[in-house]
């Protein structure tokens, strides 16, 4: 069982993220940290809380992070996750609260009081995790492995160079690719092999409890965003990449290269440069997904929407 | 019939671009013009002078730019072209000599002496074509067409950012990809799917002429250097489908995108930034290559062969 | 009476700002929090600690960052300031110890206590500083103001482009710069005005007192290793030009500019671009000194030397 | 006597600059090649022509490049020197003519022929100079030296880092700055210790000559516009401190650094970092003017007005 801290920014994709992880036997959720990404800190701390009282999880949420790490200006998604950062789904009035404790103080405190045997889950920018490697260095050696959702090594989605998460917080993205952990990084790449046809949307459908209703919800609104935006059938379920590999790295083929992020250029801000054929020589520091095993995917989350009653 | 200035650093794809468009009648060689990159300008020089004859290919030959516009110090490709830039074939003396007129001289007389019915084919750096635009911006109106192998919308292959061309003399692509005229970009991920297999090569030793016998010897020095390099079992015939496209452009499906070269940063120097979903908003200044139709791409290079003796 | 917090890394200018500001009556010298810097953190802190013991400072000491915020390594001073950070006083053990609160925790609890009547005066990297304003933005509208010693709009002194602090950390510097709030900046420009010739040293050593013995012993020291590394006869006392300031405003001439840092390139990274002829047109943020009124200056060093026994 | 290439973008001073090295004894004026700077190339040329023209000066004059090396847009500086780029002075109708050689083939074959004794001595943007060492790298072992006008290691004028000509063509300052031969800079620094004080103008007018006459109407516009945009009651005759040195090297006091041009940053671009207090430890690539004997300046200029009728 892998214990795991979730840091996100709900968003749909993390919405099915936070469904997948809560209630795995293979995973142990201890605690969901939010940030400001896909909208606004407060949109995507409420959203986290939310998918909590919908689907009844019972793990406490901290919200971290409002701004990006040096950039001044922050970029939302609006036009893919619409103006509540998660719309689709109608929620009842929430009566679920933050932790009063900021998700920055909950890693650090987290991971010093553990053993070393906790995986970071940052399926948003990078912030909270930053700040926290930079506020106490001494975590770098309790986290056991980075399993985060962001970056490219082919195509960007904000711009010609950069996805989303790494454009919100390239510095962000930075600190993390330079902190010599294990890493693993579920790029563009691999997730836009995992697009969400209206197939896929009808199979979840059937399974007909609270988390395959919420799943359906999502992935109708989501699934019209992505089409208008990038002309797809199915938007890609990035986040819940991360969770399958969890739960079975074998869903996951991934490649060893060194990546660092690009911060000193207006046009590749955010750009994840990956040695792939290794021409720079450097010593890989994470490991890609290049090739996801799309039946065991939708498989995995199947299951896990199965867990709900 | 097109007419075409071939601006080429030879080279093994080069001299495989040069075999193709001397003697096809939809072409009509105006002149090549040689430039520093695979190797040092008095090398390609060479190369080209050297295929030239071998083939009886009766086409003025200029040598053009041997320093890239502004970089100080260039990179050579003889990791994958050898130490004359062009290993494999065995060339009798060279009697054929480069005219003295430079190169960018020739591509200013002659399209200013055109009625702008001239396309320009650059297969190596950019070099000899910017400097060209910025000694003389009156040829803007008098280019056709510019169809140039080179940039990448996916990876790199000199650094994980950016293409050999492109990374040589990355503001000369600035220059160009600002310039304003018609582009047909044919990059790495165009060129990817013109991988020259053993069966290929096969297939053009049949043909048992001349032009068959360079054609063979330069694939089988060229195809064990990028199996060192990249892991292929064949290499990518880059320049020849900038040939191919001239003479039959339904081998190539091209999607229309905003182009820019990145020349401000150390690590992505050289990018094509191409907004491939057009999220920059910005308008096409570029038909960039997507899909090769191999079959007829084959073919195309199999009739060229044909037409030498 | 000013209230304030003075984030530093003692460093021997440090030490003087320190000393001049525990015992003036204009200054309530809230706390002194720490950086890495000059040196690491743990010999600035420990800097810091042995001067409020050796002039009997009763003000708590609180450690902060010892990364920058994004670079991955820090530079030090140790040709200017010496392996301990403060080479040259000789200092009794220390009993005296920082506070358990981390520094940037001390300056959010701080200001959000407070009725905004707090002046920060940060004179090493600004790391604690942006730390703090992103952790919690609403500190902003606590800031009275922040007087801060980095940047220059002429020479630089660790590159061509770039002063110290703001090269060890030009992304928090870009923060704080970008923060919206009140900024004085006395850069190397004015506090190249404030070089501590051996006839500044001789008078303050006429004060005879722990404070002043402390003085010349630091000033010795930091003379000579200014003489080897810029040739000057008198090292610039960078830090205590921020307290002169706070004590009488009307030593230093400034001039209103906007003032951006540059974080984008590896030449001049942690330039303080300030538009001094105003031909950005950008609205000031900060006030930047331009001239010091020396005898002013001098004065208010020695009327604060004198405040000890 | 030295033999010298005037490159310059009338513009005010560089009108001074001619009309000093047109007749001086010590100087041989081989040619004048204009540029697009302080205004487009068109214009400079007519400007430059004009001068010949009034002042008899029997020197041909090329036109070059009008668009910099890399940028696709220019700058112009019509808020000093007006919408002709000389305003001020009225032209009798021009019948004087260009050459139809360009100016880069003029310097290209000049240099060749020659036996290494001509200076280059550029007052505008670089992009002659660097386009002919690109297309001719055998020049520079005929390049004497280089005494050019432009950058600072202080203040910028068109933005807070860079100096106008850097700022126009920055890649053909950094082509020039790598280029290995000895160059004397004359920046910001040094040319505004030249103000030309309403003062001076009276003194010239008192010769009362054609080129009094000149310098005092351009002199008297130039004027109005420095008070405009910075200020100052006398504008910087920044391009003939050029000269005067070429005719007197002691009245420009310089210090050898090491200069690179900055071209990879948006904000900084076109910075010359100077590196004044060695701290690159790169050994010096040039002589940068640091103070300007103002008395034998005025002297001088003085002295060669003198030498029209």
């Amino acid at each position: 069982m892998r214990k795991i801290i979730l840091d996100c920014d709900p968003g749909h994709d993390d919405a099915v993220a936070i469904m997948m992880a809560a209630k795995h036997p293979d995973i142990e959720l201890l605690g969901i940290t939010t940030v400001a990404g896909n909208q606004v800190l407060e949109k995507t701390t409420r959203n986290a809380l939310n998918v909590c009282q919908f689907l009844d999880i019972d793990v406490p949420v901290y919200a971290g992070c409002s701004l990006p790490l040096v950039r001044s200006q922050q970029i939302i998604a609006e036009d893919i996750h619409g103006t509540t950062g998660l719309d689709g789904p109608t929620f009842e009035p929430l009566t679920r609260k933050a932790e009063s404790k900021h998700a920055v103080d909950f890693i650090i405190e987290t991971l010093m009081a553990s053993n070393g045997d906790i995986t970071l889950v940052p399926t948003g920018p990078l912030t909270n995790i930053a700040m926290a490697m930079r506020r106490e260095p001494k975590i770098l050696d309790k986290i056991q492995e980075i399993v985060l959702m962001g970056g490219a090594y082919q195509l960007g989605n904000v711009t010609p160079a950069a996805e989303f998460n790494m454009a919100a917080d390239g510095e962000a993205g930075y600190v993390v690719f330079t902190s010599g952990r294990p890493i693993v990084m579920m790029g563009l790449d691999l997730t836009r092999q995992a697009l969400c046809y209206p197939s896929i949307v009808d199979r979840m459908d059937k399974i007909n409890n609270r988390a395959a209703r919420l799943f359906v919800d999502l992935m109708r609104f989501f699934n019209s965003t992505q089409k208008k935006v990038f002309g797809w059938e199915g938007g890609p379920l990035h986040d819940p990449t991360c969770i399958a590999y969890l739960i079975d790295p074998s869903c996951v083929e991934t490649r060893s290269m060194f990546v660092e992020v690009e911060i000193r250029s207006e046009k590749c801000y955010g750009r994840t440069l990956c040695d792939y054929f290794h021409v720079t020589k450097n010593e890989p520091n994470a490991k890609v997904g290049v090739k996801l095993n799309q039946e065991k995917f939708w498989d995995i989350v199947e299951e896990c929407i199965k867990f709900y009653n």
